[in-house]
């Protein structure tokens, strides 16, 4: 039957899997993998919706550029980073708007405000080409506006003087180091993508996706906490894009391709390992 | 059929949306947009509900200026800041107690405990001019009790050496800069609110309303870890005209159009954004 | 009709009431309030469960005051805040230490590690007297006990130097100013308790108890963040007392009053307000 | 009926129990105790699922170590505290990683990404003697992977200068105090563990398993607020062992022993606690 998952050949779900923690029993009733999105679709471009999407990506990215750049503004003007928010705060401010976000966005356009995650996605064929050029596109545009909103703010002098949140690798560290950095950053955070919005749980728990914002905003927030003393933390390239458009330092732009392929890379080793060695969609009987 | 949305002309429905990211099918199934809030509506005036709204959100709003002008205070009392909750303790403060106080007064009142929610939702017709004009006097009522009881512990001298939580717009920015701030931040709170009530997505979902409260708390405290540098961070026109009056100096007063006219033209913005780009209801067919 | 409410006299339930946020209709259907718990229930004392309830208090004491009091002495002895968690860190040890231990032991003994909560309940006539005294004991000797094996690991000399996490009003506020805020908070975090326990929303909606322990484990950091600097912050009658015996100094016994005063009578506020403002319990008409 | 729990023989059930708090009648309908798993299962080792269970936990601890372990060398590196996330972005760290890390892996493996929480598991027989072992040297490998990967980023000296995120007792504490710390510790965590997956909890309330990451991640982030001045914290053997051996210098090595025999004395105190006590099972009539 096409809507059963027979997994693997070597025997699985012969033995039902124990899983005492967190987690419904895997029963495969009612799950059904949708079809792969067709690569171009273009009927989509006839679709209200499908612009709808875009607008909603450009305005996520927008807000995300502005209150994320504005709090690394607001920590590096003050003189002891005691009297700001802190680099912990700066840390919250990425993570906890992509939470928000993500819960406001999703049923309008799946809420990835990330190019990796949109390129992630795509490879699992979640959404067609046109659709996720679209979206890069759109996220791009979004983070340029966002960030230039916060130059417009703070005023040309201060803006480069803190270095209005650009992503660079930071003294100490290799840009090997920083390539590494963004590849297993965005690991982490596709990955919990791809976990949160699994169809297989979808199937079995209906509330998982309501949820899926918290461990998708925390993953970000992890990320940053560990990685801004490498890289400032990029793992989202329209993040990184906007960044280094409004800030243009030659500095900013020699460090630019870091983090366009480090989050590729790492959107790409999730979706493998999410689809392949956890979901094992290759392996599966054909119906 | 009056209980289907058409979406707009342009196509829509007709290519089913991909939403990969934390959301069911966005099917109408159940869905109803309810029905435009009358401008007046005098039989509410002799219902108790109406009054234990107001009463409500008076008791909410007295209890977030208390928690976080008293927040405010001990932060700027402390020689270092490191001693004290930090500033980002103070964006805490704010997010968190409007995520408990829309927990606890939801079904009450639906929980506003700020004009610019109350101007937002009236623009989208979800309760009446009476219920509107109502809610923000005991919002700012409640708003005065709260800023005064912190004075009373203060004390007055403290209470003014430490500038009492007041809003203005900081040196180094302009009063331009300090509606912008007012304006985007108020947008990313009203339009989180407009998301998570969405009749659409409680249609798709029932939990969403539950869950409503946690994304609202958090827009509040990631517009606080951007703005706190820039005004002090008002999104809310009671907080601020409480503050204010229980403060009462030259420098308050001269800024405080800046928290009224921004929070409600952001309210707008989001109200627009939400009802005609992402809801399109002007454009839907009427049954 | 006894299953439903008939909320009071004036015209309530005439006009349906809009709630704009976070909340689904407040119909009545399905809605029951439980009958008031007997003063005195002589069989509960022939029960496990009763036993199993007072154990389940005394170790979620015990483990409340361990972490919280250990974070405390790890703050004080830092001689930069910074090196440590901070007092902000205090805050979410106390916090959400009762959001774990709410949702552990809520389906035991109803998670309340805290004697102005079990008061206020008591007042609800939620429990029997026989089960909130037994609980009040069990959650004293909790404390007293977790905040020993605190001392044992510090020392008697470090613990005292660093005052052993006692509560007392602090220099510059008066016995006044800490009653009242000690009645503000355990206000804050009895009226919470009781929104999330509502019976008339767990009619209406049957996640809310799932989540009840994140509100109420919230409330309690928030009123940490505002009133450390004025009290230290009690609203837990049982937290202060382990920590007076342990630390035995005569100026925290001096103001020992003060928390248990404070806290019961924020408590019984909090009762007051939720039973008769907001559900109008004694106006309702006998069935 | 086997279906049937019969609590205890005094009495229990006789009195329904009050919860007030955050939960819903602990009626025992549709709760069935699974069987305990049998020691060996030697079919398991036929089963896809079983090696990928493997290789999730292995992938998980891998991400955990790796993520903490950096966000440690980076606020041990900071000269000043307040320019880093400071310690308690290191709490967050632990404690944000394991909810995200378990969210994403609890319907792969059972999401325990800890030796202690397999130990604890297993002598509730909740997982086979096979699968536990396997478990437990995934963690380790994957523990030792993460930690390695971070000291490639920092370089040699760097890593041994700020000494690799290794546990060890601090000065000023006793072998015997973090022996006790590590106790407690452990056994919070595993006795949340035990709480958020209580079948008896499943049966009555389904969505708990989806919100159970929550809780289990809160009390990991807690018990390093209070014991990160003690020992650095541990609660994870893996992740204890893995920051050894590549730190790998004898002060580390010497405490080595508290991190496995705490953790796992913790562990077995929170299976006795949650078992016996509060689940009385051995007391429970058999069918």
């Amino acid at each position: 039957m096409e809507s059963k998952e027979e997994d693997v050949k070597v025997g699985a779900n012969k033995f039902s899997e124990r899983q005492p923690i967190g987690t419904a029993a895997q029963g495969d009733k009612d799950y059904k993998e949708p079809p792969p999105a067709p690569l171009f679709e273009p009927g989509e471009l006839k679709s209200w919706s499908f612009y709808r999407a875009g607008i909603a990506e450009f305005v996520a990215t927008f807000l995300f550029l502005y209150i994320t750049i504005l709090t690394v503004m607001g920590v590096n003007r003050s003189s002891s980073k005691c009297s700001s928010v802190g680099i912990q705060g700066i840390a919250w401010s990425f993570g906890g708007m992509i939470f928000a976000l993500v819960y406001c966005t999703a049923g309008i356009s799946g809420g990835h405000i990330n190019p990796a995650v949109t390129f992630g996605l795509f490879l699992a064929r979640k959404l067609s080409l046109t659709r996720a050029l679209f979206y890069i596109i759109m996220q791009c545009l979004g983070a340029i506006c966002g960030a230039g909103v916060v130059k417009g703010f703070e005023g040309n002098a201060r803006y480069e003087l803190f270095k209005g949140g650009a992503n660079f690798v930071n003294s100490g560290y290799t840009k090997g180091d920083g390539l590494g950095a963004e590849i297993v950053g965005t690991f982490i955070l596709v990955y919990t993508v791809f976990s949160a919005t699994d169809a297989k749980r979808n199937a079995r728990d209906s509330h998982v996706p309501i949820l899926a914002p918290l461990p998708i905003g925390f993953a970000v927030f992890l990320v940053h906490l560990a990685t801004i003393p490498i890289t400032g933390t990029g793992i989202n390239p329209a993040r990184s894009l906007g960044a280094a458009i409004i800030y243009n330092r030659d500095h900013a732009w020699d460090d630019q391709w870091i983090f366009w392929v480090g989050p590729f890379i790492g959107a790409a080793l999730a979706a493998v390992y999410h689809q392949i060695v956890i979901r094992a969609i290759p392996f599966k009987a054909r119906a």
